[in-house]
């Protein structure tokens, strides 16, 4: 029976791919959220929360002729046979949001959001379902300048969490060039340009000799399997190599490759004006070449995007899982689309944003140092004589009234051993005696557990042996004895 | 054609029962749950994030003899079988994780959560199907020091978020003590019990009178229904409605008027001397009957709590959408609840915890004047020569650097009016424009627009007489005047 009994018990566990996080892990993520935020608003953006849940029709998830949602995205229909679904990027429901309220929002519309998105994919190591996006989005304005703006607001977005001048580079491109370079060399079809896209976009991965094999006729990857090329000529393959590495040692070279490439199509030149419109406002705004560059390497895979294109990369080097030292890389990457409104009232808008990979970018202020939440756990005032839990709680209270972020044991406390040893599992960095003895002589006991790991640690410890881990203080004493051990951790 | 087109197209709506946060409203909100998260820490609380996505198993809303999860969530079921769902509240999660990783957590474990829940609810006026709670629990703790904690964290944190001393009241009790007062009437069916307990739990909507009729015969309500009642005699009805109103004008008074009522039942003594303990933790922890007090008439109507049981009233008046004085009310409730984690592990585990009702409670705040994200939007550059869009945009640069919020103008320039419109529409406090003539003088004109709206709202206006509300000043003076500006509307 009891064995019955057990089997039936539910299993205490996340659902695959989804994942739960303490303590500090919250808090550094808030912390990291709230700096990005800041300068968000100082320039004007305007907070929105839409909420989790969209329709499917909303989302557009619904292929064509399928009459469930598409894969990706987690739905369920309602009883009154509606399609609800977790949104999966922040950018779709601001499309909705636009849309459904265009009369009272201000046009242009700068807003952001930050929160969770669900994508039900296949989860991996490091890929989780359930995962955070912080976004940037201008909705309303054609200018060149609500893209420029963008990416001013990268770097001082990534100065102002921690990331410093030259640890991060901003890369610009805009989509007209290459298609008016795809244009000049008369590829129209929507599906090889996209497969041409999707290429491209692996060039940072494959370099040029592999970007060459993959636009003409496939190369075998590093697992041994054989990837289709697009199946351009190999003059073809040329010309898109040479765009992929047309960024010049300044930016008049880097226009000058462009409009070399780009023949005499018309968007490819409109592409390459902006550009320079943008170099220009950069410039002007005091964002340095060593800041953001123009970079034409830079494709962004995703088809909707329509113009401008941008991404944030950490250039500092990191060793990968096999050790080898690597780039960071890419944390953050947007562009102009113009079609995402359009969907719900017929009319284009013209929009412009950028997402930021918010464990990405979370992860590259652990790497650096610049991600830290204080470990320290609170002050433990241990329980000596559980009849004398009020003035433990006393004690606490006194703690706290000086900032001092302090706890009671709560647990059982005949076991004074078991008290000392969830005062170390918290990372406290002082435990407070007082029992009997020290009560009725007025003073305290103070265990340094910081101190004390470290002299238990080693044999001799030169720089502390005038500092007792354990000592007895004056009971008036307490607060400014324990703020000394606080400030000597910080 | 085009009308088809139309017809196709998506609606822009939120699902029911879901809403959009904007600006100023997701802002305040943060800010609460920021001050709230303060003091939950000093208190030695750790932060948990869980999942939003739980096993369906795991939320333990999977009735016995159906196959589809129970109403109220909102559930799919994977491709694999399993059926996943949003959580509900931020208390089963705990339980699954505290079962999952409770060899590595502290024991006790306090933590708190804060985050959106979902219930698959009609919707109603103010009632949304995603809504924030913000959570503090222990775990572990069978001690009565831990629920008393919790009632003085709450004193702290609704006075951190702006409740001030006096405008809120703490109320505890014990579920004990009625469960050994119905054990004193021989009442013993956990069904009849539960009835008793929903119907005395509606005490402060219907009264001593209204509850007598509701555990008796039943009575007629407001619309004209018949309610059942729960059939006690009107003898029995007499004891339940006197431990209800046993509150007398201090705390011995109470726990004597509560001793007479459990006659010999053990756990009614037990539940007594606990709220005797809890109050003398109280006094020393300095939570004078001002901010806490004894009070046998909160119940709460939750079946799982074995214990203490507290709640959070505030007590200030505001008029109720039919214009009448009534006061707040509730804010915030918890209380002990042993059973949860035993689901997972088959080992009961003691654990205490409150649940703060974000919406509400920032609503209070809005209603006190103490939720105050500042209204006040960007400063606007606007645009009088489109080909100078980089002059304009230093000119937000040097703002901002000045701690300024502040943006250019990104719509379509063409209108000046529409520039002012949007400026007005953004809440800005001032416009700065920058003409031809003014370049050239070095000089840079200020429209102050909330005064200038003052202004046109009345003809006269004596204290701002010397004020123009439309000034040309010298370029390098710009970012002082706005100062000044922002400053006088501080």
């Amino acid at each position: 029976m009891a064995k019955d009994k057990k089997q039936n018990r539910p299993k205490a566990i996340t659902p695959k791919g989804f994942r739960d996080y303490f303590g500090s892990e919250v808090i550094e993520r808030n912390q990291m959220l709230q700096k990005i935020a800041e300068i968000y608003h100082s320039y004007g953006f305007e907070a929105l929360e839409s909420s989790a849940v969209e329709t499917v029709e909303a989302l557009g998830k619904f292929l064509p002729d399928i009459d469930q949602p598409n894969e990706g995205v987690f739905a369920w229909q309602e009883d009154d046979q509606d399609w609800l679904a977790l949104r999966y990027d922040l950018t779709a429901p601001l499309a909705r949001v636009y849309a459904q309220y265009r009369n009272e929002l201000p046009t242009p519309y700068r807003r952001y959001s930050m929160g969770p998105v669900w994508r039900n994919e296949k989860p991996g190591p490091g890929r989780y379902r359930q995962f955070y996006q912080c976004d940037a989005d201008t909705v309303g304005s054609a200018s060149i300048a609500a893209d420029s703006e963008i990416c001013m607001l990268l770097c001082d977005t990534l100065e102002n969490v921690g990331i410093a001048e030259g640890d991060y580079k901003i890369k610009a491109n805009n989509r007209k060039v290459l298609n008016g370079i795809l244009e000049s060399m008369n590829i129209q079809e929507t599906s090889k340009r996209d497969a041409i896209l999707r290429t491209v976009d692996k060039f940072d991965k494959v370099g040029e000799s592999g970007i060459r094999q993959l636009l003409g006729k496939g190369r075998l990857d590093a697992s041994g399997a054989y990837i289709d090329g697009v199946g351009l000529a190999d003059g073809e393959a040329d010309i898109v190599v040479a765009f992929l590495t047309s960024k010049g040692s300044n930016i008049e070279t880097t226009l000058k490759n462009l409009k070399n490439l780009i023949g005499s199509s018309e968007i490819g030149l409109e592409g390459v004006n902006e550009l320079e419109t943008m170099a220009g406002l950069f410039e002007a705004g005091g964002y340095g070449s060593n800041k953001i560059s123009i970079d034409p390497s830079v494709v962004r895979g995703l088809g909707y995007y329509t113009g401008p294109v941008y991404e944030a990369e950490l250039t500092f080097e990191i060793f990968d899982e096999k050790g080898r030292k690597r780039q960071f890389g890419s944390v953050s990457g947007g562009g102009r689309y113009d079609d995402l409104v359009k969907r719900f009232t017929g009319q284009a808008v013209p929009a412009t944003g950028v997402s930021i990979g918010v464990d990405r970018l979370l992860a590259a202020l652990k790497e650096k140092g610049r991600a830290r939440a204080s470990g320290l756990g609170p002050v433990v005032v241990t329980v000596m004589d559980r009849d004398r839990i009020s003035d433990y709680q006393k004690i606490v209270t006194e703690l706290r009234n000086a900032s001092i972020r302090a706890e009671v044991y709560l647990g059982n406390p005949k076991n004074f051993g078991n008290q000392l040893k969830y005062a170390d599992n918290r990372g406290s960095p002082a435990a407070v005696i007082e029992g009997t003895e020290e009560r009725e002589s007025g003073t305290i006991q103070i265990k340094d557990l910081i101190l004390g790991k470290k002299l238990s640690e080693a044999a001799t410890l030169e720089e502390w042996k005038d500092r007792p881990s354990q000592f007895t203080v004056r009971r008036d004493e307490l607060v400014q004895k324990i703020k000394e051990i606080l400030n000597s951790y910080k």
